[in-house]
């Protein structure tokens, strides 16, 4: 399994940036936790507890701002 | 749903890049959790908690900076 | 209420600047949990728990980078 | 032990300095707490556990920040 | 009370910009919370807790890679 | 005690840069908690918990960037 969605942290958009940033966030979880069955396990309880989504949140706006200057911010 | 409010990281004002800093967080949250009425039922004790506001406020931040480099710190 | 406490980044000196990420910070609570009622009961048990007193300087130091940066470190 | 699995942070492509960012994560833990048995016992609880592993995406995240700055994001 | 020890992120050497990082954290905290005997009650628990003393360090961190860019990392 | 164990952030290789963030952190720590016989007795727990090794290696991924910054990148 990659590492990364894709070849490039180079994108056409923000919204497309964004997305990529979140699915970087995604690819480490499945690197570090790579049984899917585990993971479905675990994503209720996560998705339903405040300060877990608000984390998650907090690794996408990370992941982001990597993408974001890769684009020189789609200036 | 989108994953960005709207489709540049420019704004006019620091104000509205703030703005959008805040919506960029939420739509994170909504990306991750869809359900409208989970999201509903988990803000009571979010709003309510201190630490969860705080951890809210980071990712802000982190999301802020982003946004402010995008605009040359509107400078 | 607005989300930032001034309509620039730019302050003329490095206090003023942490003065502003403070208050950033401080925006973003009330933008999360406009309820000053609220607010001012959360505020106790989160001025007297240590650790939620350096997640509160985490978020600051994290606004002044920005603050700092728009400002080219007062250089 | 090295601190660093590579001499460089250098990578030809984007994957590459993803998994960069990801050992550089491990080599870390591996530096506080060198016991390789005390690292098996502890990673049931961790790769089973939705915040830990949220937080280890975390950090990867930091460390391909770096990774993607150095290889000046393989424009 | 200021909220920085110093006017100017400006520093002769990086270990003194490490000890201005120091005191910018501790400035937070007293600002958010003023009263120092509840500072001091507070220490114990927090200097006694490893997770409390790697937060701290965290905002360390960031102070320092402020104070670090403004002084051009004292190249 | 000095709060860096060098007196510049540059060093020959990352290897070596990698080593000074790591030794960072651990100062910071030191300042905080001045007194060996506490923090040894706190590092059982601490080395022996997934997530306060994922935190520490957190610190040192941040403290990493800024001396990373420092040296160009090694490039």
């Amino acid at each position: 399994m990659p590492f990364l969605p894709q070849e490039t942290l180079i994108t056409a958009t923000p919204e497309e940036g964004r997305a990529l940033a979140m699915k970087m966030a995604r690819f480490s979880i499945k690197a570090i936790q790579p049984d899917e069955s585990v993971r479905d396990e675990l994503r209720p309880a996560y998705a339903n507890n405040a300060d877990s989504l608000t984390e998650a949140a907090h690794v996408v706006a990370i992941e982001f701002a990597t993408v974001a200057a890769a684009n020189n911010y789609w200036r």
